[in-house]
This record gives C-alpha cells, sequence and structure tokens, in this order.
C-alpha cells in the first residue's frame, strides 16, 4: 500500500508520543510501515485485572492503536484517523513478559479504512495469540 | 433478573477493588443491581489520546468492565466470568467531566451472558452517549 | 430525529419493493418513522438451517434490512445509504409464527448513521427476543 | 488441526444438504478439511438487492454457513454447532459470477470456537475480497 504522506513515519511517532494515554501504560511503538503497525506493551501488574491477566481493556487498547496507527500511515498529511467501531475476540489470557499487536490495513478506503489487528502474549521465546481485532476507521480529511 | 448469589455486590465490589487496572485510571463502581453496574470515571487528562479526547480504549475498559460485571452479579458463587468478545461503537468524542458506562445484561444464559453498555460523557447537567459495546460473557462454573 | 426527505416513506417503501431477496424470502415492511423502521418476516420450513429454526443468515439479513432502512429514513433524496459492518447476537433459536426485525437509529450522522436491530419471534401472544445487532451504514451523498 | 470424529466430512455434507435455506439460494459446499470450509454461491439476481448487488444479508448467510461448518469440522460425532455471534464488515460490492466464502477455524476450544470467513466475489479470473467475518461459534455437547 502506498502512503499519501512521505513523512507519514515520523508523523505517525510524533502522535504516538502525544498520545498521555500510551505513556500511563508504557506501550511503545515498534514497527511503522505503510498500512502496518506494531505496537508493544511490557506486561505490568497495575494493568491486570483481579485475576493478574492483562486487563481486557488494556489489551483492546492496545489494538485499538495499533489498527489506527495502521490506518493513520496511509492518509494524507492535512487529515486525521477516527475510529468508527471495532471487535475484539479474546482468545487467550494475556500474561506473559510483554504484549505485541500487530495491526494491518485490510482495505484502504478513501474515507473508510479496516484494520484488523493480532495481539499476541510473548514470553521467552513463546508467542501466542491471544486476541484479534478488526476496526473500522474514517479519514477525516482536512482535519489534521 | 434474580442473581444465584446472594452476596453477589459484596463480591463483585471486592473484585472491583483488588482490579489494579481500575486503580491506574480512577475508576470507581457506583450502582450494583442484579444485571445491571454502572462504572464512572472522573476526566483525567493522562487517560487521553492526541486530541484531547479520552482515549478509545479508556472508554472499551469502562464498557467493558460495566459489561462485564453486569454478568458478574447474576452467576453462582463459586464461579468466574470471562470476556469472550465485544464490539463497541463510537458515536462521539468522550469529553466532559467524568464518563459513566451503564451496563446491563441483555441474556442470562447458564453459559453464554450477553450485556450491552451505554457509555455517557457528563459535563455539568449534560449527558451524551458516547458510545454503545454489546459482550459476549462466559460463566466459568466451579472456577471462583 | 428529522428526515431531509418529505417522501421519506414513499421513497423507501419503492426501494423495499425493488429488493428480489426481500420477495425471495417473503419479508414484508410494516411500521416506518423517521429513523425507525420494523420488517416482518412469516416463518417458512425454505429458510431453515438443518435443526428447524430460521438460518441465522435469514435473522441477520432482517435485521441489516430493518437497520439500513432505519438510517435510509433520514438521509436527503439525492443519496444512498451503504452498509458499512454489523455485529449481531444470538440469543434464543428462531422459531415461531414470525420474526419482527425493529431498526432504529442511535446516531444519526452526515456521513455515518448507527442503528440497532431487535429482532423477535412472535408465537400466538409471545414475543421473545432472539437476535441484537449493531449496525454502521453510510450515506452515499449524491448518489441516489 | 485435529477432527474430534473421524467421519466430520461426511456428517458435514450430510448437514449441509439438509438445509433448505442452502437449497434455495443455492450455495454449493467445496472445500471440506479439519477446521477450513468453502462455500460457493453462484451469482443470481433473486439473491439481489435494490442495486443489483448480492444482498448483503446473502453475504452474511455464505460466510456464517463457512465459519460455522470449519467449526463444524471440528466437534465430535455427538454434539452440535450453534452461532453465538458474528461481525462481519462489508469491504466492495459483491457482484461477479459467484462468491466464495472461506472459512477457518483460530481458536478451537472445548466450549467456544472462533472462526475467520473471508468472502471474494469471482468474475473470470479476478478475485476480489468483498468481506470478512469473525463469529463465535458454541460447541453444544451430547446434542447430535
Amino acid at each position: 500500500m502506498i502512503p499519501k504522506n512521505v513523512h507519514f513515519e515520523q508523523r505517525l511517532r510524533d502522535s504516538f508520543l502525544s498520545q498521555p494515554m500510551m505513556a500511563l501504560i508504557g506501550a511503545k511503538l515498534t514497527r511503522v510501515e505503510p498500512g502496518i503497525v506494531d505496537v508493544e506493551l511490557p506486561f505490568s501488574v497495575s494493568l491486570t485485572q483481579h485475576n493478574g491477566f492483562l486487563h481486557g481493556g488494556t489489551v483492546a487498547t492496545l489494538g485499538d492503536t495499533a489498527a489506527g496507527y495502521a490506518a493513520f500511515s496511509l492518509i494524507p498529511a492535512d487529515s486525521d484517523i477516527l475510529t468508527v467501531e471495532f471487535k475484539i475476540n479474546y482468545l487467550a489470557p494475556a500474561i506473559g513478559d510483554r504484549v505485541v499487536a500487530q495491526g494491518r490495513v485490510i482495505r484502504n478506503g478513501r474515507t473508510l479504512i479496516v484494520s484488523q489487528a493480532d495481539l499476541f502474549a510473548i514470553e521467552g521465546e513463546d508467542r501466542k495469540l491471544v486476541a484479534t481485532m478488526i476496526a473500522t476507521m474514517m479519514c477525516m480529511h482536512g482535519k489534521s
């Protein structure tokens, strides 16, 4: 997929760093390619629910971020991305050293962009799919 | 709806207090009735995205919590609740003094419980629907 | 909600009648109000799955139709409606004399309209909620 | 993935043939492998909506069928499959010679099975992704 903004990576990394919520949970942007974005989160007890697993809402936050930035990588410089809706299925408990969300665009429309994010828990050499998400994003033209 | 555990409210409030993630974001449990649970979150800059609105993932976290505890209020004392999946639609930017998530059970099955959560942004006297969620919960019998 | 086309009801009923799929399954348009549309389907063995219940896909077809026309009732005369996505939860087997899908708009945006549809199985005096759907619709301006 | 019923293919093909709805729309079962099922539908005007595209509900019916049978291929002989919920995103108009739904299991649990279905419109040599679905299926043990 071809980005409409040649400076998409810098713009995306700046945007990520300007999100207080990402700092609060300790998420990091790793891979940034046209239509593909990975976000990583080291495990922290402060992000868990009552049973010691990462909170489902935190997992969803990561997925939404990876799916949204995958879309953001493709839009024009003078536009912004908005999450219209998403659906997430939890497939296994999110426990391990860290969680990685891999977002990729599956439909790159002018107004609507659809992304899928797969979320993996990583423990040493092991990598387990813990959730999958499909998200609809809206490109707000002229609203950067 | 009739709770299967007469001490459901105490168990639910204890469970909520044991969630580090709820403490981290500053969420509070307000209403607890059989099949109906409200969760409230005072607005905080640390929970926002790059545009100053509450992060969509935080909104989803609140909705998942209200929807999940609405289901939790109805299950037997020796069981636990797991989120199978949810879908959320964002209807307006989440900005204001606080956000309230109202979860209610719409199908109370033995194994699967379906809840809906409506999320409102409150600013002074104004109350605006900012998101709605449908969630599927699983009752894990004998796994309290 | 205020329709942008004063002739919305006639346009909507004409559109419904022009859908071969609605004729094939025998669905009928009943209530048409701004932002609210009911569609009804008499039970027929030809629409069932292997266990004698109405096929889940048929239930989804009805829900999509009621949700979509609820949105269609509100758009300008020179525009059309497209289903972006929907999610449906099946709550009970769809069996009875007929199924009624009640669609209503919950967010009436300029480009995106979000509807919810509740589906009821009717048997004599009994009415049972068998499914619920949330759908995102897109208004295609200037594409009637 | 390893099927729990060695006769899964015969059981699955028999089940498909016993569905009146599949006969009504003219759908055919093509590929049947453990955890993977393809369903094909020749284009027919009777299945369209007002704009000449295949009705979104018909596309969803195909996806639900492929996703459901992908799960069905893995369950014990004395059990049955029920669709709990699904979400579908429409990515392009469904028009062409035929539509193929490819279902595959992404989580094979004892009680809950999660499948994804991709739907392609085929026109001559061209193949276009027109929709994608994630579905949650429930295995009803002892309910064949």
